[in-house]
């Protein structure tokens, strides 16, 4: 019989979104009338339709499918040169960053992208991550060998977490010792917050100086709204040198059933193989995606292409101005209902303390049981997340007021 | 600095597509009005346009993604159930396995799935392929650490190579020694030869008898022709107990630009874990893809989806009728022109052993200077390929006359 990959087995069983399942189908079956007016906020996935320029462009390249003189069969593996052009001039030129289309790679998703980077990887590197941290930088890590097994607080040993909490307001110190590979995800999900230009030129300078690698999780990009703030690790000097980054049409321009993302890999950054030679981590993704992937739709790439377009923009613009506003519902509501409350200012994700000293799967209980609201516990997210609780913007507005309204008058009670 | 996954730097350098690449662009150098008459007939690329089914099932999903009431954000990481039981109906029901819809992952590619499922995998498996073979399967293998080094001929150390020739039929020998875990392409790339029940029955015997695991690539499944070849490991009894397979929509409904694949893991098809224990590959799968990928795009899953419509499916058979056709004049005319010719009647490859004793890269180039026709070398997929020759059905019906007819000129000089 085939051997299996062991590391699987020491992935917690209890995954954050199945006991979110669990618990809102067990209150469902006990409180069936209740379970009718239950408003979602906990899943990050978007809920307004894409942007007509898309739609247009999509209808376009369906047709282009149907004509055998304009009909596309493989594409490039990297993704189209058109897409990987409109991305380098808008998303980085633009804003003054060094980066050139062949460095940008195309894919399905960010997910895959920030699991499958380890691909290229050795086993032997010392991995940091913030705590609370999107689960998917973490359970890669595991499968993948490159943690030991984990604690009762769901910490696995190897991995360096790095709290953020409001103590240290959401800003992670420098590791004490040395990491090989620093994941950071700005602005961050799920606590809402940002890194300011200082605090991005602090990692880059730390991992210049240690040698590290950053994977910079750029996602919620699109939700900057400060002008000061940096969109792009590459806004910060000799970050070339030092980070991948990751980037998504899901959360600017709702792709999220859509499918599409790239990555940056710039030339010149590299890692040691075991001769102590310096390979091009370029050269080695280039390579991984070629054999192990084919390519995204062309009709989702020209789907993708015209988010770039002057409609695209206008209409992304409009699609994240108007989670931005969801953000700032929730975000005063809860202040004025007395609460603690972080991000949703350049965030799509609100991040709260939970009142009364609750732990945050009981705030979970008490806000479906009396809202009717579900939302995620923050300690899903990590063992400092305990306590905090994230509700998420993506929704309709009027889903965002009426759950205002009632989590209101539970706080009030 | 990090460290690189070492692996990667045992893979050969000289890939043979690049390499065809480099030899055409330096004869189009060297002679540019011979190069306008270059036929491609290397790589398995479709050329004819989608389904009429597809782009209209397309036209409607985009049309959905542009109304609040019909968007798909997020869809389920296995893929929509509506897809998956269409699948199950047709491909499997219908032919008699057992399969369930539950059993079915949908993807955007069976290269990712044939590379992902090492993933679940663990290292210390002896693993077999054919010789000649799809060079995915042995190339993923070298990155994940599951070979040794390579030698001259391109044979990687603890690698298991089973030579499909003339001499054999084409059918491979089962393993001397055990294996643990064995590729199966029917119809097989690269040399068009097909698997009959006997023997694929041979291969399930062996599994359950030794405890091995069969990947059984199944994305040319549509091009059997003849009644009693399987078209899935599936119509053979027992396989579900041994084997995961992989499907596709590039070949039969021309998804080559598209994107859209499938992979069944049978529920009760084990591994061993280290302990002894046995461990289900389904859960470990679901467990991959729900957190290393996002699920395929509602747009292009709706295009999937109108394969298994009435209209879907007479169109795909007149599309595999078309390059089977094209096959039949290739197979026919090179056997006329004296040549010894395999494949081509349930598969859209034609393989061919090479004139003269010439070696593959001699009759490319051959094929290259005098007819102005890119094959590919047999070589290319393995030792055991040296001295055959891949010529690819993909392709209008006037450039395969056209071809034929030069390739005759030249093989009667």
């Amino acid at each position: 019989m085939p051997r299996i990959n062991d590391h699987f087995l020491k992935l917690a069983a209890g995954y954050l979104f199945p006991e979110i399942g669990r618990r809102v189908a067990a209150f469902a079956e006990a409180n069936p009338d209740a379970a009718k007016k239950i408003i979602k906020m906990g899943i990050g996935d978007v809920t307004e339709p894409l942007p007509e320029a898309c739609i247009v462009a999509m209808h376009k390249a369906v047709d282009d499918q149907s004509k055998r003189e304009s009909f596309h069969g493989y594409g490039p593996e990297q993704g189209y040169p058109w897409l990987r052009e409109a991305i380098v001039e808008h998303d980085y030129l633009k804003r003054g960053c060094d980066i050139s289309a062949d460095e940008v790679f195309i894919s399905d998703a960010s997910k895959c992208d920030c699991a499958n980077i380890l691909d290229i990887l050795g086993g032997d590197n010392i991995i940091a991550v913030t705590d609370p941290v999107y689960p998917v930088y973490v359970d890669t890590n595991v499968m993948a060998g490159n943690t030991g097994g984990a604690d009762e607080a769901g910490r696995y040993g190897k991995l360096v977490y790095l709290p953020v909490t409001a103590e240290n307001n959401f800003t992670p110190e420098l590791p004490a010792s040395k990491v090989d590979i620093i994941y950071l995800c700005y602005p961050n999900n799920p606590t809402g917050s940002v890194a300011t230009r200082q605090t991005l030129t602090k990692w880059v300078d730390y991992a210049k100086e240690r040698g590290s690698l950053i994977l910079f999780d750029a996602a919620y990009e699109a939700y900057v709204t400060e002008a000061d703030i940096p969109r792009s690790i590459y806004e910060i000097d000799g970050a070339r040198e030092v980070a991948i980054e990751f980037r998504s049409f899901s959360k600017n321009a709702g792709f999220t059933g859509t499918r599409c993302a790239f990555t940056v890999v710039p030339k010149g950054l590299t890692g040691k193989a075991a001769d102590g030679a310096d390979i091009e981590l370029h050269k080695l993704w280039q390579r991984r995606q070629s054999t192990k992937f084919n390519g995204v739709s062309y009709i989702i790439q020209r789907g993708a292409e015209a988010v770039y377009s002057q409609a695209g923009q206008q209409q992304t613009a409009g699609l994240v101005g108007f989670y931005l506003e969801n953000a700032r519902i929730i975000r005063e509501a809860l202040g004025r209902a007395g609460m603690s409350v972080f991000g949703g200012v350049n965030a799509p994700y609100v991040w709260v303390k939970t009142p009364d000293g609750q732990t945050s799967w009981q705030f979970f209980d008490t806000l479906l049981n009396d809202a009717h609201i579900v939302g995620t516990p923050g300690s899903g997210f990590g063992a400092a997340g305990e306590g905090y609780f994230r509700l998420s913007a993506f929704n309709s507005r009027e889903n965002v007021e009426v759950a205002m309204q009632r989590i209101g008058s539970v706080l009030a009670m």
